[in-house]
């Protein structure tokens, strides 16, 4: 903890990986692409957990359990849903020292072994909506990796719904993105662009994705939660059907939709800083750290004594005394600084005999002198204003790095410093040369749309405009 | 719902089948060997896992995730690890299209791969205790499954730890298995016999193996936790080692302790009866159902204006009204019952008009009236009446048919009606030949011993007397 990390201005991807390890939330494990989320890491987790969940269960979903191994034909049934996950499998192909008839996949998604299980639960209409969500985690091949944001395992919650109607599916699937813009910007104090991916972004057996991208400190963009509406396509190849009101067999429409522990890497990446992390208050699993300041044992024991004394009074509040012994006031703020704690509690023999403390925000280095007294109130009021000015912070940020072209030569200038904003014909032709070109990708098609313009591209007339940036 | 379950008396197990299905706890999925866990049953494993989770973090653990994926070679570190997990190992051989160099082993239990990171993150005695937990799946390959009982693959919480000295692990393994005791009399209201494996029912790697033991309502007995001491065998294998307040190297010494999915199960068999579920108040997803018994519209407005009106004052109650107009009051109690809702509040058109309702037991039946002005005071005590009552119950059971047995004659009467408690000289051979003669199993060597006596097999001297009995 007495290392320092990698500036951002020098290399940012060395920053990350640097704050990542100091904080100790993930560190590399001998599985190659596998990583292990240390507690710091989980507790974080635990709380971008508990934030998701509830919204889930208050729009009416419950969580469910399916296996963790797919038979490989059931990968096979839908088309275009095989073909974007083949080359990221991994295959199970003995077990109990035997060779199995049939090798199974470790699950990259659930689709299909939840759609089997739909296929024999769901038989009328009265079946529907079914709203099910599944925390756990899922296997992806991955050749080059990085730690929370592109391992070959990782830990996730896939919800997945079947519906009557077309209708209430595409509702289902705007509102649970929806759902994940609430929880970026409200918990984890990330502003989110939410929109549509192109047909080439889609994912492999949907027939439209939702995202929510967001502004990383280096300005690229992050794909931060997806939301799908499907279609009948896993449902017409697994025979998903239900009897209408006037007894008729109709396949089922459905959602899928998926946060990960990508999260993790977003709000590491949105908020931090040369110091280390800074986490916004809701998600922090510090909230207040208190370090007392002492030089002798006599201050030691009547200063231990003192915060004893207001601790009680701030219960609601996530709270850790930093007591220990071995290591000098100025180490523990490092240490507090580097793991984000949002707010730091100092309090000195000067502080003790004035009754006060001393408040230090992480997010702005900001100090106030505070009666102990006044603590309880004081305390929850200031978490809150953390929480509000990081998201203004972060808006801010990325609004000045978001730039709406008008023309190529506009558009090559702004992806090497952020988003660009563009009119875009809709073609992928035109899509793949921004690709080629800039190396920028489509991250989404806004749902705030106004009037029409010509494509930055091919100068063909355009409907929407969409955000390129590059991207993780 | 409208089904009935075979009685316990006709086919204990196929109860069992029918209860785990009709309740929608779980289903059969088409991975060989691996269930569906549906959202009641799920909700029920939530349940229990806030329970625990609560406990580890009063005792000072913390939640990490560590990888699904074992290299080969990691499990053939430990000699008798191996030994013991080599037939019910999953192997993945191919990985992102291409054969992999090494196979990865599907995690069956975690020791291997943690103590690679262990090794890694302690330096000296100030990293000790370290003290880890991990909710996750693992995966045992099964040739003979049972919903919840035995299962391919199965969620758990496994923890691991790591200490500076042999007593302080052997204390950290007696007090975990406290904490299962505790869970499992106060929260699932299952009375349990917290003990000793006897050396051929040790867990494959540890020096000794704690148990609790359930007895179910067919008098079988089913290891509902355990706990283990591993001294430095692994320790020793991955080379995991602090530096002493002396500055000398020394291996540390390890715990391990889980529990599973298979609890749900001993819910199910300790307090189910032939109309379903019965659920403790503590664990049960829906603690109080109302049911409304109206016979037209305008008593079906004035009843549900009546339970709204009461309902705010139980918030603090997992509460859910059946107001579905498609199904018979009869029908409701039946469904409520299948689920094992502990408390039923029935209102009808009498009970309202005297400004009551009646409020029904599930687990004694009993009916009483209550004024609505009550309710909130009532509920709760009843609940909490419940629970105990439950676990009264479950422990008379569990005496009246655990008998202590002095001869081969009384053990072998004894083991075909419950548990059998004997002095036993704790030669292997005494042990095999009660397995191979009565199908009994040791189940435990309870903590509680008084006393010598003479092995019920050889009749040797005894220092201890052990419990015998059929198992799960």
């Amino acid at each position: 903890m007495a290392q320092k990390v990698t500036p951002q201005s020098e290399d940012y991807s060395r920053w990350y990986t640097d704050v990542v390890q100091m904080a100790e939330l993930a560190d590399y494990s001998p599985v190659k692409g596998c990583m292990v989320i240390r507690p710091y890491g989980y507790a974080l987790w635990e709380n971008i957990q508990a934030g998701l969940d509830r919204r889930f269960k208050e729009t009416g979903h419950q969580n469910a359990y399916f296996p963790l191994f797919i038979p490989q034909s059931f990968i096979q049934k839908e088309a275009e849903h095989v073909e974007g996950f083949a080359p990221e499998l991994a295959v199970v192909t003995h077990g109990g020292g035997q060779e199995l008839e049939e090798p199974l996949i470790v699950r990259p998604t659930s689709e299909t072994i939840i759609n089997t299980m739909m296929a024999k639960w769901i038989r009328s209409y009265r079946d529907l909506p079914m709203l099910l969500n599944q925390w756990c985690n899922v296997v992806r091949w991955e050749m080059r990796t990085r730690l929370f944001l592109r391992t070959t395992e990782f830990l996730w919650q896939e919800g997945h719904t079947a519906h009557a109607t077309a209708e209430e599916a595409e509702e289902e699937a705007r509102r649970m993105l929806d759902v994940y813009t609430d929880f970026a910007v409200n918990d984890a104090a990330i502003p989110v662009i939410p929109g549509r991916k192109s047909d080439s972004e889609r994912f492999a057996g949907a027939v439209r994705s939702y995202t929510i991208e967001a502004m990383m400190g280096d300005r690229r963009a992050l794909q931060a939660g997806t939301s799908h509406f499907l279609g009948q396509n896993f449902a017409r190849a697994f025979g998903t059907q239900y009897l209408d009101q006037n007894n008729t067999l109709q396949y089922v429409w459905q959602t899928s939709w998926g946060v990960s522990t990508r999260m993790v890497g977003a709000v590491i990446m949105v908020h931090g800083d040369d110091h280390g992390l800074i986490l916004p208050p809701l998600l922090a699993p510090i909230q207040v750290i208190v370090v007392p300041i002492w030089r002798n044992d006599a201050q030691k024991e009547a200063m231990l004594n003192a915060i004893a004394a207001f601790v009680p009074a701030l219960d609601e509040v996530r709270l850790q005394v930093d007591d220990r012994d071995d290591v000098s006031p100025g180490f523990k703020f490092n240490d507090g600084e580097m793991r984000g704690v949002p707010l730091r509690v100092e309090i000195g023999p000067r502080d003790l005999a004035a009754n006060q403390v001393t408040l230090a925000r992480r997010d702005t280095g900001q100090k106030t002198p505070v009666p102990i007294a006044d603590l309880a109130e004081r305390v929850p009021e200031v978490l809150r204003e953390i929480q509000s000015s990081m998201l203004r912070r972060a808006t801010e940020f990325r609004d000045a790095h978001t730039y709406i072209v008008k023309d190529w030569g506009e558009l090559e200038e702004a992806v090497a410093q952020g988003f660009a904003r563009a009119w875009w014909c809709g073609s992928e032709e035109c899509e793949a040369r921004i690709k080629e070109d800039t190396k920028a990708t489509t991250r989404c098609i806004p749902f705030d749309q106004a009037g029409t313009g010509k494509c930055v591209v091919c100068g063909a007339q355009a409907e929407e405009q969409a955000i390129f940036a590059r991207a993780y």
